[in-house]
């Protein structure tokens, strides 16, 4: 049973911190043999780069082998049904549209002492993808991370994922191909994001690496992080789904499992306003959970992590999401706008009934990578922003520079600082 | 000697090469003693980061007066001269003005199938600013971090700083003050870290950890990160000049004399397309420094790592330029905007002769917290939007569900997702 919880109970602030609290992934302290696999990367290069693919992976590449020949890619993608070619399309062309206009315009003025002032946008050069293997391997994962790179204009893009065995979903190969990356890696784990962030003979060494991946991965990406740009650290999945007596408990059951279906401590909340709600909803879980082929990863992650919430009002509801920061927020109202405002922290944010979170995923257009434990706090889902930097920009005028100097001198005689002051007073003299 | 470099030399892109790769700090290894310290802070609270805040700044302290008073806060400012104020309230008042233009706005607008795509932006409720103690204590650092948080509509900020044997530079609260930072504590280090992300009695745990600080601070930001955000891990600082025969060679070996003066490791490197500047500058700085109170930090700073490069064109200047990726990039020719679009990497770009890099550091009005260490390839300077976070919105009517419904429960197939294809098609029946 998931945790049922009322917010009028004496002990609900207790046991909702316990939940907020409530760690939901082994956290494996993989520092010290992450920081040797980039050492032996950046030491050995190739060599090891090769030796470490071949024993996690078992994949009997050589130097010459790490990258998949274009050939291949395309011959791979070329197995993939064309009503799956169709979709993948679908997705990418939608998440392009969304993101074309996420591109950040340059703002430059003259302030009224005539001094210049602004913020540049350009594009990363070179950013590296880290696509997981096996399992959660996503092709929606590969166009989410590549459309918004290639969108804001970045020129290269080398994309990585271990092949276990040999093994790689042709799906991946095909999202890749639509997405226009051409340049893919089959390597994973620390050693390919050791390989991305300092570069070897093979693999040209990138600026920026985005993309989920394990404990070693996550790791890799933190202790890289500063020689390279990353994104995030990817947590479990996670929803809140704010309901009341307006929403369909069939519905909402059904947004409840899909999130709970990823595993690996993936978290399903429901709040509502309305006590009866929450009781179909329950049942209807049990009862969708019985027609699903794989029930019994959805009903541990839902027994195990999800929860049920009552509360006395919308705001209230709203007080709670903010409080758990969620991935995913869905608004399961009649009215979601008027709701709108009150949620300050999530990741994404889905409106009314007739928007499940997994359309978010798909075709919705916008991004799927979203901060996760509680880190929409702070963090925002991956877009083109993302793969853009900021440069500041200023100019004075000699008038401009005239008026400033008094301060500017004084500050830095503060600061202990004389050749600061100098290098402004030298151009002062006439 | 500073390195002298010219573009045509056979050895040039080797030496040039080095120089990019040369470290400029000590890499310590305070992973371990600092994850030590987190514990600890995490385990026992107070009265771990009372203990190391009196063995480390020797300052005695108890958990009752870690928060400086607000009564000591106003009276340390009234010490500061009615001219420092004065200067720090321009500085202040400029900085504001600026960030306020990078207020981002909100997008959201409704496609042609009728979903509602967005993104809104909302401010991080609690940032931590981590100000350092001792010799680079800066009460312009103070302004550059506290002021974009609170342009961004940030609700409470919190300071640290460590008060070395119980002293602190009164300009740093004064600045404080003039930014209305209310919330200080005397603590500094990876405890005063580890205390912002994880909260004990005295000191309420924030969402982001911001600004510079030595090997133990850098390294607990790296080790919370994710826990709260963080800005950056700030190098040693770094400035090249591009000038040509325009450029006046005792305003150019001022700026080159006020980065090196930073000492620990700060880069100056000057690139020109005439070789007889080069040769003026290269006096010049000789002559500045024997008159400089500090020359000894400036002159190590500039002969240790310090470079002049003598180069063919403007162009290959931009080129040099953009392989550096410097936190400071000053552009002292005639017209500087010519050669502007050139320069794509780099933190912040100073136009003209009468643009010295100082007037940014206090008054320009542009914030001086920039990326150093080559990451302006990657990452921005501070600003307003690093006080945010956006989340994104997606909305479907009935129709445009239906529409979408197809493609994305394919894509839900491939994934072996079958709940997230069941949540679209639950809400497709009649």
């Amino acid at each position: 049973m998931p945790l049922r919880l009322d917010s009028a109970s004496p002990d609900f602030e207790a046991r909702f911190s316990d939940l907020l609290a409530g760690k939901r992934e082994a956290s494996r302290d993989v520092n010290d043999s992450v920081a040797a696999i980039i050492a032996d990367v950046r030491a050995r290069g190739d060599a090891a780069l090769v030796e470490l693919t071949n024993r996690f992976d078992r994949a009997g590449v050589t130097a010459a082998t790490l990258r998949i020949p274009e050939a291949d890619i395309a011959a791979a993608a070329a197995r993939v049904s064309p009503q799956v070619r169709a979709a993948l399309q679908t997705a990418h062309d939608r998440i392009r549209a969304h993101h074309e206009r996420q591109k950040p315009t340059d703002h430059i003025y003259e302030d009224h002492l005539g001094v210049t002032l602004g913020t540049r946008w350009t594009p990363v050069d070179a950013v590296g993808i880290y696509v997981p293997g096996g399992l959660a391997s996503y092709p929606s994962s590969v166009l989410m991370n590549a459309v918004p790179a290639r969108v804001a204009g970045v020129s290269r893009i080398a994309m990585v994922v271990p092949t276990p065995d040999g093994e790689i979903n042709p799906a991946i190969l095909a999202a890749a191909e639509i997405a226009g990356v051409t340049e893919i890696y089959r390597v994973g784990g620390a050693q390919a994001v050791a390989a991305l962030a300092y570069g070897t003979a093979a693999i040209a060494r990138v600026d920026k690496v985005v993309g989920p991946g394990n404990a070693y991965v996550a790791t890799a990406k933190r202790q890289v992080f500063g020689q390279v740009g990353i994104d995030m650290i990817a947590g479990p999945s996670e929803v809140l789904v704010i309901a009341d007596g307006s929403a369909n408990p069939a519905w909402v059951a059904a947004d409840l499992i899909a999130q709970a279906e990823h595993g690996a401590g993936a978290q399903s909340i429901l709040v509502t306003t309305d006590p009866a709600l929450a009781d179909a909803v329950e049942s209807e879980v049990e009862r969708q959970l019985a027609l699903l082929p794989k029930q019994a990863i959805a009903r541990e992650g839902w027994e195990e992590f999800g929860a049920v919430i009552t509360v006395a009002s919308l705001a209230e509801a709203a007080d709670l999401a903010n409080r758990t920061a969620s991935e995913h927020v869905e608004l399961a109202l009649d009215d979601p706008e008027a709701l709108l405002p009150a949620i300050r922290h999530a990741g994404a944010i889905f409106l009314g009934h007739h928007t499940p979170e997994a359309i978010g995923d798909y075709v919705g257009g916008s991004n799927h990578v979203l901060p996760t434990a509680r880190s929409a706090r702070f963090a925002s889902g991956l877009g083109v922003l993302d793969f853009m930097k900021r440069t500041s920009l200023l100019g004075c005028t000699p008038a401009a520079l005239a008026e400033l100097a008094g301060p500017a001198i004084t500050i830095a005689g503060v600061e202990d600082l004389d050749g600061h002051g100098r290098s402004i007073s030298i151009r002062l003299n006439r």
